[in-house]
């Protein structure tokens, strides 16, 4: 079972950059989502053409922004060791990424709110065996 | 006085987008501040030119990243009554985001971790404020 | 007084990098703010929904330069002394970017061109006090 | 088995943004990892240290974009029932983006060519998967 | 006469950045290409206001990697001699260039399939050159 | 004859994006180029070898900067009437770009200011052509 995140020690680094520097957290991941979120509601609530094209224009910034935190997840955290551990994992990216993008299903292309929720779900599922792995 | 985080209630949304999505959080610019505390204490701790090189390369992003989001805290997020009520923010953006830079005593013109510590309690003092005007 | 720019010595360099290389000139933000007025016109000229769109599109770009460069100028450039002398300064800069910003007022989210002026017009103002500080 | 390259028709369209338009090409990938390789021999035959930075400027660059094309390719392109047929195929992905990465083994933590070598194996590898698919 | 690509051997290596590392390669610019022909013939075939101002957004950025794909080989390969041989370079990579861009008769600013086709033609005449002088 | 700059009047807007505004200004790249000529300066005054990394790291940003300032001009402002009346311009943008650029003689790959010097030199003909031609 996972700790609740406000029980971790406050000492823990968390690592993203590529040196590598160590520091990861899915905490980036998951606030460019809730900003999905976010847009959706808020376009759905006003029918203004330019401000509904601005939220399209910001939301495709976003969901990029997901998708790019969740691959150095992916690639620069989880390591062979992890990918046995936990066979789901590379399906779990795959299908979160897929959430933040394009194509049918995804949350580029639809402004409902319930994909960014979807998205925020899956994100919560990787946070969750993320932060197993950092007790481990 | 603000409530610890993890008491924050779960449903808060955090801004950060600029249309704006209403979704802001202090942990973008704090965790790009730990990358640069980890990556000084790497590049102290490894003489090798190349890794040394990688890491200036680095750090500079990262540093150039944690201005990114405390700017956009200070102008999207932070409003007139806010700046009244705490007649210290403007300064404490300006001093956070000096720390973070390439003039004297900046994180980017230095490779000493102490430096970067410097600039997350700057970040700390600004997450604090932030944090008691979401309550507000 | 300030004097008119084509006085000041043609030796005077502008620094903006985070070296920092010392070279500094509120005109990078002014041909930006210039750039979304003219979008603005053309915009409020045109009916076409493709080239409202790409106005959109490019107006978001260009606004965000404008807080870019504004930031730049604030963090890299202007010492504590000058805010010492200047105490509107930080207020200054704060209003300059939400103009050139997304929330209510904001030139993103206005195509009314007589917004793009009034961000021209602080803009001016910054770079009075700007150039005072170079000649002092 | 793959046709060779040349004799897939001239009209085949290859897709890469996430629209989707449906153009994909291992092709990008491969034309900076190429890149890297270059960068490795240079490096090793000048040891003037103003070419060795900039080298590694550069070659941090370009391997973020083989990284960043290989993860559109998996996340974008390949689909459910691909994974299905291949299965080595997240693998195989999560092996390439490691090895244009910064941890051990990785491109960018190697001046050494063939690194660059392992790493457009693995690229051919993935081209030849992809080409199958398309031909399907 | 220029050999078809199949036919140059398999060890060319072809270079872009500019340390410079000597790989360049027009494949770069056509599959940008490739990808705007795509996204005008979705275009055409879809009236929903969301998935156009998508495909707005997503060809602005794939005209700009046309462009700046196209101004690297003209500035960083081609060299005095190439274009004393070709005296037509720097008007086929100018037209090339205003055909990715935003003026009239642009693929930016025009949403017709066609457009993209006569940039597609002219990276091809840029191609053919291309591999004339690699084969010299 | 060219006006000098400080009696061009002061309404003359100056266009850069690619809508395209109609707002151009060679300034853009001069402030670059004039940055890699002061990075230069404080890059032979200064032998920490931190500090002359992190001068090569946003030297090479600069440098790019000035390119993509120059290429935007080349063929987003200058029309082939421009071209017919001034047969050397695109020599003089071709040689410009290439002295911005990491081949032999390149500000890139140099860190003597006399290369930077030539490269406002050239900036600095263009721009009389730019005012000119603007005055038309």
């Amino acid at each position: 079972m996972r700790l609740p995140r406000f029980l971790t020690p406050a000492t823990v680094v968390r690592a993203h950059c590529d040196l590598p520097c160590g520091v990861y957290d899915p905490a980036q991941a998951r606030i460019e989502a809730e900003s999905i979120k976010a847009i959706d509601e808020k376009y759905q609530a006003n029918t203004d053409p330019e401000f509904r094209t601005r939220a399209l224009i910001i939301k495709e910034q976003r969901a990029e922004l997901v998708k790019h935190h969740l691959w150095v997840l992916w690639t620069d955290y989880f390591k062979p060791n992890h990918f046995e551990k936990y066979p789901q994992l590379h399906g779990l990216f795959n299908e979160a990424t897929k959430l933040a993008g394009g194509g049918p299903g995804g949350a580029k292309s639809s402004t409902d709110a319930s994909t960014a929720e979807q998205l925020l779900a899956k994100i919560e599922e990787i946070s969750k065996i993320f932060w197993e792995t950092k007790q481990a």
